[in-house]
């Protein structure tokens, strides 16, 4: 049985335990772990390396793809493993180190990490852990659930320690297309043309002596916590398949629409599965994650291809997906993270981005990760990759959070994640905001009109009529425009109206 | 003579005044005009019509490539011609309008204008008026000093007037390289791979159909007004050229660098002034326009080719290049600026750009743009699509302006051009700090150590301290972010000492 997984001669004494393998791993040390929206994560040896730290405290510097499953983000952060944290993760227990300031976190685009590795701009990397399925005759790794940054970790580190996982499936073998490109200045174009372009090897090419060690696991991944469309996120799927009928008739594309990127989370998962029971017909994504929905619209037989770097399902859908996976494999790559969110390759394909947005403002600035301008959710993640290089760039978001002592559109966001030059359309369940070719003052009246919340119309009408008395391309009252977070902070709402001491922050 | 320049048998009975040819231009009509960074804009025709418009009212919308010379922009505005402009613009009159309310003006990444008009997400464009130096015998237009969106306008355009310049040197033809990206979703990679890339046709290729008139000039391009470095602009290039010096000790690039991006204006013509004189050779740019510096570093023999959009040159720098350009052009190429700033060419290429920034942050967000946050200046122009892609982006600035009245680094931008995420080495004259791999917290005190004028830097320490114990990935007073622009524009300064009840805006 592991002979069959470990095919590489050489490669059959370095097995043992996870203990030894993350004994490896030293206080101060870089460590490039797989591992992608909970997919495809190692995960014996990073929970080995969490008892160790408890025992004999060390730091290091972890890396992945991006957050891991198996609450591992948790585990080490709690043995105080973490010192620094990179390009993006999405746990609870870390997210209050990090904004505790314990763990400095690096926020990136996910396509630029190894970009940075490759030229000694961050690094180097000392120690690679990537799980996967098998090694091939010349040392070669087989991921298994993700890529992500895999391949370059173990390309560019000084050791690799490979996690066989017995319970990831064999058949994910033939899955994955590892396409590396060449250190810059001299580089080619990458060959992608269309989501199903294979350009890669379906394994990482690594010279087999750099294997220090193999640890069988048979963990599998944590599923995800998608949770059913509700009356809001049924409306968003709505405005946006209204806007992209709108373009198919007016001739701007075809029913097969342009490859599609979403973000991870249940928005985006449910505008999504809305294309269900719409006229679109072989669909294509082109992504960072393939959720549920990919899959129902495979089943429904409206999407013919999907290529991404991961794949992040719940319970039940990957019960009944991983026994069919070879009936699903013709449709279905996987990428390096670089390749999947690469600038080049969004451009060339004219994809159609759907990321979801913490808040937005007047103007169409979006803020993805900084809950009131300074706490750290998860992470800018992909979205500025795919955002920036879109056909479409597309932001979705509720209009309203928590019980609407949170207006989910702003006079100002308290942090920008996404400029006003790299979103065409916002869309809360109130409707959707067409701002393409709008200079600021006519994207402030769209965004009123039709994304705010009615219960803060009148005060956002009210700001911006002041703001307009002063001017500008793009007029704002300075001492006033994060009043509205302002107010959050202080009194639990954002609703100015029975204080009317809040209007203007500070009285003259 | 004209002959010589017009070539195409069935075009020499299009000529036809400026006034004929303005007169083709109607109320409501969207118009597509060639100009780049005021160089090759279209000359004639814009005036005739400025004087149409002051006679019988309309208003166009007018697009460009940049900024356009001869007062154009200044001339269209007072002549109440323009109800909308994109996607850059550099004039006083218009940028009064523009913040006035005026003229809609739609702030653009310069490579995502012709993107966007291809799809039909923007335009149509009605009429493109493209100066030339010649036209080929198949209909051929041969640009002059820039091409910008000139070739996607006029292949766009359901009519073409062509400005015959014929104070542009003939030897301009062969400099140009038009390759036009085909439409997506079935688009093949862009073969850029180096600076010398020639890829594409020495002329834009339309139907010679299209060209309803021929309209002759003799204007001159407008010189710029670089200003000679001076103390502060040597620091800020000393301290760059100390780090890719560094770079060079450290393996990550050669003597030769990697291809050179510089923004327009004095101060980044300034810094690559300031390789002159280092041990630097082989120089390559890539970059949108070519300043005086460009052919300082070529007669120096340090530069050995520069790709762009566009040649702008102070008046003696014109007169000594221009007469010699035939030595000049196997250095030189010019591209549409769909290609110079194309995101796949600028990620490939590996590209080191230098920008401006208006004001940066503790936290490495920049402002281009926006004065005061509200009030435009020019528009973002390139400096998106060079720094997001960029091998390694660079912002510059001098720490104070306006007599030290105003801090270039602030708590908070008033508003964001470019996030941290696209932010590497920020330099004032005070000193460089390195962002690379750094969280936010690391980042502010890199900024507030090596980027802050002595003058505020106990004030920018004091806010950091206090926001710190907010905590935060990105600690901030929510309250006081923007304090800094409310004081300039309350009181004149930013300083607020002897201002104690500035510290807070908001007294409890």
């Amino acid at each position: 049985m592991l002979r069959d997984r470990i095919r590489c001669q050489s490669l059959q004494d370095r097995l043992m335990s996870a203990d030894e393998a993350a004994a490896m791993i030293e206080d101060g040390m870089t460590v490039g772990m797989s591992g992608f929206t909970r997919a495809g994560e190692a995960k014996a040896v990073p929970m080995a390396l969490a008892e160790r730290a408890r025992n004999h405290p060390l730091k290091i510097t972890l890396m992945t793809g991006a957050s891991l499953g198996n609450d591992l983000d948790k585990t080490l952060t709690e043995a105080h493993a973490l010192a620094r944290r990179m390009p993006f993760q999405s746990d609870p227990a870390l997210r209050k180190a990090i904004n505790a300031g314990e763990v400095m976190f690096i926020d990136q685009h996910l396509s630029e990490t190894v970009e940075q590795l490759r030229t000694g701009q961050i690094g180097p990397v000392d120690i690679a852990v990537v799980e996967a399925v098998a090694i091939t005759e010349t040392g070669g790794i087989v991921p298994t659930t993700s890529i992500g940054n895999s391949a370059s970790f173990a390309i560019l580190a000084k050791k690799v320690i490979v996690e066989l996982n017995l319970a990831q499936p064999v058949t994910l073998e033939g899955l994955h297309d590892v396409y590396i490109p060449s250190r810059r200045p001299s580089r080619m174009p990458i060959p992608v043309v269309s989501p199903e372009s294979r350009v890669g090897l379906p394994y990482i090419p690594i010279e087999p002596e750099k294997i220090v060690g193999i640890v069988v696991s048979e963990k599998q991944d944590s599923s995800s916590t998608i949770l059913p469309p509700d009356e809001d996120t049924r409306a968003i799927a709505g405005h946006l398949t209204d806007l992209l009928l709108h373009e198919v008739r007016h001739g701007r594309m075809g029913y097969d629409l342009q490859p599609l990127q979403a973000g991870i989370g249940t928005i985006a998962n449910a505008v999504l599965h809305g294309f269900i029971d719409k006229p679109f017909h072989d669909l294509k994504m082109y992504s960072e994650v393939l959720q549920d929905s990919t899959f129902e619209l495979i089943d429904a037989g409206k999407m013919s291809f999907a290529s991404a770097s991961s794949i992040t399902l719940s319970a039940p859908m990957y019960a009944k997906v991983l026994p069919k996976l070879g009936e699903y494999k013709p449709h279905l790559l996987l990428r390096p993270q670089e390749i999947s969110n690469h600038p080049e390759v969004i451009r060339r394909l004219g994809i159609i981005a759907i990321n979801t947005a913490l808040e937005f403002d007047l103007y169409g600035n979006v803020n993805s990760t900084h809950v009131g301008g300074t706490h750290m959710m998860n992470g800018i993640g992909g979205s500025g990759d795919f955002a920036r290089n879109a056909f479409l760039s597309i932001f979705v978001t509720k209009s309203i959070a928590k019980n609407g002592a949170i207006s989910s559109v702003v006079p100002m966001v308290s942090h920008v994640d996404h400029t006003e030059h790299d979103v065409d359309i916002l869309i809360t369940e109130q409707g959707l905001a067409d701002l393409r070719g709008l200079a600021p003052r006519e994207r402030a009246s769209a965004v009123i009109k039709h994304c705010v919340h009615p219960d803060y119309r009148d005060q956002m009408q009210d700001y911006y009529d002041r703001a307009l008395g002063r001017g500008g391309q793009t007029p704002h009252l300075i001492e006033e425009a994060l009043s509205w977070h302002q107010s959050f902070r202080e009194a639990g709402t954002m609703r100015l109206e029975g204080r009317p001491e809040k209007r203007t922050i500070r009285q003259a």
